[in-house]
């Protein structure tokens, strides 16, 4: 189903009507509304103004529009700010960050969760029965430029009081950091300080709890408003809407808040995000990559447990990446279909209408800035509404042969000690994911710990702290299971493993890390065997005991087999990375279909999709039963068979 | 004419009579002195010394030499600061810039003003009558070091006094800058704050509005000392030297207050300073890019209403670029010939002798570190006075046949929101210069809404916010007129226009622009019909009811025209741009004279002028009547013929 | 001898015996202890911890192991820099740099000398006289992680302290500063500011006196500590552990207060500190730049007197630089040979075991994390313990037939008023000695001033400032004296000199300086005559009364020589240089050997030692005596012969 996004208060309310007309004529079934209107709903303090929101949602429910309210969090007024200046983030340099654009807020804040629980409860006990009500989206975008880490003085109070909690003694703080290293040892809490801003790299177990601590924080923060929310709303579900490639925060834990996951999906503004190559970038420029969209859409179905929406689907050009230019005709349509094909419930574009004011103008909407002319992407999605309109329900996403296990505190692992400057667990996990797709395999992702049952092949790219549920669940997979390097290299401590990486995972793989190589971009090492390459950036120096299916020059192992456990023992380049897991994919005996770098399939239900991204047409398998588009699939054009 | 800039403080007293005897003797007929005084002028407050400066303007004098002094505003002395360190600027990270090197303080602080009006106040009544004295300069290169801005307490409060006078009410400043977007609101003008160091990117409104409060206040500042100086120096000029490719204030605005414009000529350090390609930087190090002082010559006589100076002239290797190359022989006599033949009424050099202390220490001069001995340059500056004698007087500068609208406020704005990260208003604005000159046209700057009578074309390379008067004499001109992207693309309170760009200019191009896309630099667009080349960075989609002159790739229109009004719909690349200018100056019935790239020419009355910045000699056209040089223009060498 | 650093502290009790016992098998005589303990020696004011340090000392006293303790002043504790933040140093930007690493303490804090001394007395008059310590190491890597300098409160208070003494009035200073410039007059000590921050350049000669005043405090800081312990501890040695390529502050000076240097050799972490190209640093990754460590070897032996060691010897892959790779086998031995060779007296490995907690956790040992499993590094340390005993006493180094003039305010001079953004005088003198290198030559350094007897050949690749010690010492040696650019281009106030560059050297040379000019990466001029090749970076216009043995391709001189006094007017690229050093070589009459890229040599006493950094090996000369290795000296093999 579609939605959009929608501002009421950007607009002359006598356009209210003919807006939510046209949005019904044109498929669309849910508008998310409010989640900036705080200085509208409430213009100061205690002084709340809800007509104008009641008349717009009435208009909207008038046409037959479901309605997803935001609560307004992510832009605090400036009353309020100059009221409690302490609840504005800090940078790491220790500088304010301003009151002028969003999200200016720290977490750490106790005056900022008590005006959250007031504003919440005051929108939710307003709207939490209306009819229209849907369901609702707290906040918006947690962790978006760079919000989830804040390093100012309310920030200091709340780690400390964490701190206490979790180690309840300086003694068994100083233990687990190692805090002997270098005199770092301190006796008494309040002698903590933020890891940041020391003369050489501060210390990285202090460092991680920092991170945990205030992704602990935000999960706890979003559970507050669901709970006030809940109280309210009986029968409304909730949701949030992650942003792409943030990673600074464990989207699994707020995920367990929400009745399942959003996210905003840009993909071309993404491109300019990931650390492509110039040569990636620029081929995919104007349709983006295909594994942005797709990989997310995955991620979130997992978070969400199977469910996901798109809350905010890119329309056309957008204003925030360093160059914005016009998808290709088609994407927008294609991007929808892909989102659907993935499972998407609903695919909400972001927005109905570009504002032509303030930070957005440059956004492109489903109309133009004035009146009533759909954009060129506006036009993408009326298609869409009529295809879906003829093809009817579709049927639901099943679960994927290929699971990966991702991890947000990998992630921090990685870039607190890099060790390898290049090391980027982001990174790695996509370019799994990547080769996986090109194989036309369908991926669900998984939280460490959940159970395996079902997979055929489990990749975790790299899980560098395993914990025990963690590792109970490598354990009891049947599936074939591919380790990535670095895995088990840390332990909860963040201290390296007493009898050395991979840690705990020493006897299911078998092996033991004597030493590590980072390695600069100019150096490579040859691999061979059962798969051939490269490995860049990292590679491992092995003891085994486990099956060696491929080695390095020197003839050291670089892939081992123990059971149905491989380990990789390196980063790998584009060549070895194609050869591991089309191998992995035979051992897992998975159907598959090497696909072109500019083509994607993907099953839901009885159902397969495919996308085209690129300049050259593909033909659909033989036998293909089309229920959508044509055999030869045409740039930027979707088909869709049984 | 010559001159020299000097400062008598640094040298030994017993020097200045030969000094000046010497001067003299090589044809320089002014000397600018006193603008970075201050501390040896009033070395206490309110204790004046001015026994030394009376002296060394009698020297001066006695040698029949005519005077420019500065007002010594540039470097506030350190009691100063000590006593109000309120004058001092700050960063946009909010640090405060200190004392120790020169503009160290705010336009904003209204005891600057107090100062600076006491110190003009004080020099102005000593020396306004002196009967060697010329005229004046106001303070030093306003905007030097990124000192236009400042964002400190003082700003801030200047910011909220200059709001409150523009938009009287918060409501109407909310309008205005469309605050209602992300709940930016404020109530009361006390709420604003400076447009820095948001979590996002801050309000562009805010962000021009700012740029535009401090542009204001420079050209008022300076109003302020001209309104002194004049009160206390009836009959002298006043002039300001402004600084190259500082965009960051309206010179237009400041020249309103000056009976003529000046600039600083350093082409060399510029060569590193301008966004050239590497290739660009190497191939022009030794000589400077052949446009960038004319662009500049050009740029100053408009703002001067016809008259400029240059009021430093590089003289030899400077000290403040990244690297600092010794010109080639030839060149400071080529520069300061060109600067005569593009109008300039005086060549200053910067300076008499290479000081061997402090920061310009490795900066060259007329003479070298010590004694009587001329540097390089300072043969070549004699030879301009022998040749100028020769000559006699020149004729006057004519009324170019090409007209180009440059404007200080689009600079700003593109800026603001590049939206391609490579969309540099400055840039556009030079290459657009660049491709005119390499046809060997003349060109003149004009201020939006100047009267545009007796041109054959005008181009208008980027004018993204249109005013009433601007587009009054657009629309009056006979001229062929172009108007490249980007233009009308926003309104007065930078909002996008209600009825799409170019807005205000829809009717007289025939354009309306529905979609705009950044291109990265890997990609180009074709552009084909009448003119040929490629397009970059920026391309636009119109709806047109002109003619529709060369096309993109897939058919929509890339130049259009509408009677004499043309458009052009993209950023073009060096190819496209050459072709355009050429047809350009076809349609406007120009005779043109296609130039190497190293080759330059300009007419002054009935002479023409040509200058060679390369390595291979190139014949002066055929009949030419030289009274300088010879038929065959040897490298960095002059030839002028009637 | 071997060494190594040990951490009690870090490990059971019950480990230390069999710890040392294993040390004292392999080989090992000295052990380093103690520098980083603060907090577990004190860990609340005055409550001393001796008991466990107490047991450690007799633990390895027991096994006949020699302890060399270190000051721990490098990590001062929490509850220090809690009861006084004002020792915590600030960054350039004003900013605290906090606790949490090490190092954070400013030079100039009188608190933090009484801290100090409290500390350095407690434990030096605690073990002065145990009878297994050998000597003592003054805290840790002076300068290291940016520490030379800091620029806050407490240093602008030592500041103004220390130019009072320097220049007893505010006249004198502002006439040593050329403070008239710009107005930068100062009437009282008390108006002087931190040379820091300032709106644009801040003047060159208050930079050098800050630089000079930091550096003068280091020193003075490191003598406080000498004397303390030298009361404490008769007839014990005192060192300091330097760090490479840390030329913040002067280590001539501290080198005076010392029995002898010591520094830390990684030479893989190095480079990508120094500014290889990348085609180097790739090729090099793994085994080093073949002259990284001899460099430093022969800069340490230079400011020990003729004395060094080795005090943290690199054994495997560390953890701080971008990209850390394993080295090649071979290479902790052939490190270790080389370092004795180049006359190390001793080569301590840093560390004993892998720490498996904090920063350096990735940072190799001699042994693994757990346990007694050597690494591979502490293998090959075990082999050069079995040799050193097989050979028995190495003979005495001999003074080298090279000498190279190195200057520390060179440094500071070239990199406060670069003229040219790449003129590095690290990188100068490092190019010059490679030269050398590849000649064959063994090389000493010597500082500015130093008595020159005894050598054929003395090179200055840079000395900006010439004292009249520096000057005697250079006019008086004998042997051909290569002088190269920039030198005596500044007089000791950061002047031009009157008479032009170079100064006081004019007579020495011949030359006179009338233009520099720099070259950006592009360009390059030609050299031919006695030596052939190109001039990069930086070039010099001589007038020259000596005879010119190389020219510019226009015809000046580029190399030019007047009796045993050779100057080299530009920055040679590498053909140029290798062409000078050949030249210089044989003029001296040396015997050489052109070694391959990857091949070098050194003699210490009668021997003959060769290391193979490359992939091919090499032979030794024909008639070797080999008394260690092979006649085919494999890659990464060492060689020794009579």
């Amino acid at each position: 189903m579609l939605g959009v996004c929608y501002y009421p208060e950007h607009w002359s309310e006598d356009v209210w009507a003919r807006d939510a007309q046209r949005m019904a004529e044109m498929g669309i079934r849910y508008v998310r509304i409010g989640e900036f209107a705080w200085s509208r709903i409430e213009p100061r303090r205690d002084h709340f103004e809800w007509d104008w929101l009641d008349r717009a949602m009435d208009v909207l429910a008038r046409h037959g529009l479901k309605i997803v309210l935001g609560t307004p969090t992510a832009t605090p007024p400036k009353w309020l700010v100059d009221e409690h200046p302490d609840i504005l983030p800090h940078d790491e340099q220790g500088q304010v960050r301003g009151f002028g654009s969003r999200r200016h807020y720290t977490f750490s804040s106790e005056t900022w969760w008590r005006e959250s629980a007031r504003i919440v409860e005051a929108v939710a006990s307003r709207y939490g029965e209306h009819p229209a009500l849907a369901g609702w989206q707290t906040d918006n975008e947690y962790g978006c430029h760079d919000t989830a880490l804040s390093y100012g003085p309310e920030d200091l109070k709340a780690f400390r009081r964490w701190l206490r909690l979790r180690y309840q003694s300086p003694d068994q703080l100083n233990e687990a950091w190692g805090s002997v290293f270098w005199s770092m040892e301190i006796c008494s809490f309040d002698e903590v300080e933020i890891p940041v801003r020391t003369v050489t790299e501060a210390n990285p177990a202090a460092r991680l709890d920092y991170w945990r601590f205030q992704s602990e924080q935000i999960a706890a923060y979003d559970r507050m408003q669901c709970e006030i929310i809940r109280k309210h709303s009986p029968g409304r579900w909730i949701t949030h809407n992650f942003m792409g490639f943030v990673l600074d925060f464990d989207h699994w834990a707020v995920g367990d808040n929400l009745d399942f996951a959003s996210w905003d999906s840009y993909p071309i503004g993404f491109v300019e995000k990931f650390p492509f190559s110039e040569e990636e970038r620029n081929r995919w420029a104007e349709t983006s990559h295909p594994d942005i969209a797709p990989f997310h859409h995955d991620l979130y179905r997992g978070v969400g447990r199977g469910h996901f929406w798109v809350m905010e689907q890119q329309p056309g050009p957008v204003n925030w990446a360093p160059w914005n230019p016009v998808p290709k005709p088609g994407m927008v349509r294609l991007w929808t279909w892909e989102a659907l094909a993935h499972g998407a419930e609903v695919v909400s574009y972001f927005r109905w209408r570009q504002v032509p004011f303030a930070q957005e103008q440059m956004h492109a909407g489903l109309n133009l800035p004035e009146g009533d002319e759909l954009s060129v992407g506006g036009h993408e999605a009326e298609q869409v509404g009529r295809e879906l309109r003829k093809l009817g329900d579709l049927p639901a996403s099943k679960r994927a042969p290929v699971a990966m296990v991702f991890d947000y505190q990998t992630d921090w692992t990685s870039r607190i000690q890099p060790q390898g400057k290049d090391f980027r667990y982001e990174e790695l996990a996509f370019r799994w994911y990547e080769a996986l797709r090109r194989l036309g395999l369908d991926v669900d992702f998984v939280r460490p710990g959940e159970v395996l049952d079902g997979y055929a092949l489990v990749v975790v790219p790299c899980l560098s702290i395993v914990d025990e549920k963690a590792l109970a669940a490598l354990r009891k997979t049947n599936a074939k299971l591919l380790v990535g390097p670095r895995s088990g290299s840390r332990d909860r401590n963040f201290r390296f493993p007493e009898n050395l990486a991979p840690g705990v995972l020493q006897e299911l793989t078998g092996n033991r890390i004597t030493q590590v190589s980072t390695l600069r971009p100019g150096l490579r090492e040859n691999v061979s065997g059962a798969i051939k390459g490269g490995a860049v950036r990292w590679r491992e120096y092995l003891q085994s005991d486990a099956d060696v299916l491929a080695r390095f020059a020197k003839g050291d192992p670089a892939l081992t087999k123990k059971g149905n456990v491989y380990y990789l023992a390196c980063w790998p380049d584009e060549v070895l990375l194609t050869s591991l897991m089309r191998n992995l994919a035979q051992e897992a005996r998975l159907e598959f279909l090497e696909l072109p770098e500019h083509i994607r399939i993907r099953r839901r239900g009885g159902l397969t999709f495919a996308f085209n991204y690129g300049t050259e047409a593909w033909d659909v398998p033989s036998g293909a039963e089309l229920i959508l588009g044509e055999k030869s699939l045409k740039p930027q054009e979707v088909a869709i068979w049984r």
